[in-house]
């Protein structure tokens, strides 16, 4: 890991005076010990750790490596308000690790790119340290290397993973055929209720109490990595991707990037109970929802349906519900199939507007 | 490359009323086509290039790889006044693949991730993607993935790339030893001066003509790639780093990596003649500021003295100039030697005040 926060030329001060440390009262070097000091030993596959210009790793033999980067930005993609410390750590590490499941990829390695205000407090750095470094080692994940640097506004979380898979076992957007079934796993609709409870908790706009799981849901949601390895593994699915950003946006994706279309069931969405009753009670359709809502980190599978009892058996050992939720079709049109009638699926959304 | 700005929750609509189109006026598939339509058709060993939810990769055989990641920060590491857009893209690429080089690496693969702002134009986005697709291709590094993100502040960049090199080559920073001769590539001082003059120039304070050799030192820095390889085939230097954060700071980091002290003689060091020039008629010190100015992508290299000549023979074909610039001592003190007398030599900037 470096530090790399610019020269003085460009640097305005902009520490704010308190009592507590921040970030700015610690040298880089400091900094990043305390990232090391949480790190397990690495094994003998990396040659050249945290610490140096790059990191040094022997390849895995036999294997395709599969690379990811995504960025999580304050404000955009998460309010401290209600983003624990932890969880930013843990999330910026989860959307990674989600990309690699859906590519069907073991994860292996991560880079963490952290770019802070200079006032954030010391104990908010060790608390996003932590989140990510426990979910590292829950999914055996080794963090190689990084770079900090000052922000002058938001903070940004950067995080390039690697994996790794056999080449039978790639999975890609791409490969879904008409007639193959559309699958999604564990419930969905959890994180964007609590993400909308959290939200409106800290407007004041409700005075009911946060659903803990829900929020859970938000702050800590688990990737699908065992299921990504098992469906990498079995060859049962002709495609695959990660909800980051809803469930309609991935049917289109996956659709367009297999040049076919899909019929998808409302009345099949394995909509989160608590999640449906709490839409429910905000007055939001729970099935546009559910459809729209990002941050489920749940995979989208399209399974051929020859394939389809290989495919629940080798999902099995996963314990992670996969429900059918619509098929593809020859014909280009992707719609939503409620009450008898079919209405376009809702678009995703567009980032940058 | 996935494009993962943040559902609408936490978006704060904040695009600009302009005549000109901006990157919000795009979707995000029509920028990353825009990014695509710049790149060569990728090699074999590419499975899947950007577009899917990971890039899947082959490793190269009897390899290593090494990783690196760096951030550049807009107000922090650049300012848009004087940093034209394909400067930006060009220098994020080019600080990492300076991290490589220090390694002895070949750059090989890289992944970028974009936090811009909405309202960025898209002639910009569209020559910051042409900086650094332009140096790729000089490079031979082949773009495979990346993300595309919203900023509610400033621009950020943050490269990843990936390098490799064979386990006897791997250079660090940590292999030095007393006796052993520091070395630097290139003259210095050049990119801290055409900051200077960049930035006297759009605050006023200089009537001077730009000195365009000067300003492209800064805006277009050139890595020391092709001397990296060489340094890594040929195995006669025991430490190498790059002097992203200046000479001053490279020294220490080595020292102290190595477990020994180092003398820096003022008198040998090859600071730029313009340069120099420059900062005397600025009235600062040019030995001081060609020492502490960063953004000289040169090499400091150890070397034990018996080896001399077979690194002399190894560096030839790279073309660069390499100066002998001080030694590295048993004591651990870090001195400059100027004028007869030794003071302790200066140290690197604190980034984060």
């Amino acid at each position: 890991m470096r530090s790399d926060a610019g020269g003085p030329d460009l640097a305005s001060a902009s520490a704010g005076a308190s009592l507590a440390p921040a970030v700015s009262d610690l040298s880089e070097r400091e900094l990043i010990a305390r990232v090391r000091a949480r790190l397990p030993p690495p094994p003998p596959s990396i040659v050249v750790g945290i610490g140096d210009d790059g990191a040094v790793v022997e390849p895995e033999r036999n294997r395709l490596e599969v690379l990811s980067v995504d960025a999580l930005v304050e404000h955009v993609h998460f309010d401290r308000r209600f983003t624990p410390p932890a969880a930013i750590g843990h999330r910026a590490l989860a959307v990674n690790l989600s990309d690699l499941a859906a590519m069907g990829a073991s994860p292996r390695l991560a880079l963490l790119s952290l770019v802070l205000p200079p006032e954030l407090p010391l104990t908010d750095f060790d608390g996003i340290v932590a989140g990510l470094c426990d979910l590292a080692q829950d999914a055996r994940v080794h963090l190689i290397g990084g770079n900090l640097a000052r922000s002058p506004g938001p903070m940004m979380i950067d995080v390039t993973v690697v994996g790794t898979v056999k080449r039978r076992g790639v999975l890609t957007r791409a490969g879904a055929s008409a007639g193959d079934e559309l699958y999604v796993s564990g419930p969905i609709g959890a994180a964007a209720a609590g993400l909308r409870m959290l939200q409106a908790s800290v407007a004041g706009s409700t005075s009911d109490a946060i659903d803990e799981r829900l929020a859970a849901a938000y702050q800590f949601p688990m990737p699908r990595i065992r299921l990504g390895v098992l469906l990498g593994r079995n060859r049962a699915a002709s495609a695959c991707m990660d909800l980051s950003d809803g469930l309609a946006d991935a049917v289109h994706t996956v659709t367009a990037a297999s040049g076919v279309g899909a019929t998808v069931e409302a009345d099949a969405l394995p909509i989160d109970a608590a999640a449906r009753h709490w839409f429910e009670r905000s007055g939001v359709d729970p099935v546009e929802t559910a459809l729209s809502g990002g941050d489920d980190y749940e995979l989208l599978v399209a399974v051929h349906p020859r394939h389809r009892r290989r495919f629940e058996a080798a999902v099995r050992p996963a314990g992670t519900a996969l429900t059918r939720v619509g098929v593809c079709t020859p014909e280009p049109a992707v719609v939503l199939r409620r009450g008898g009638a079919d209405t376009p699926l809702v678009r995703g959304f567009h980032h940058f507007r």
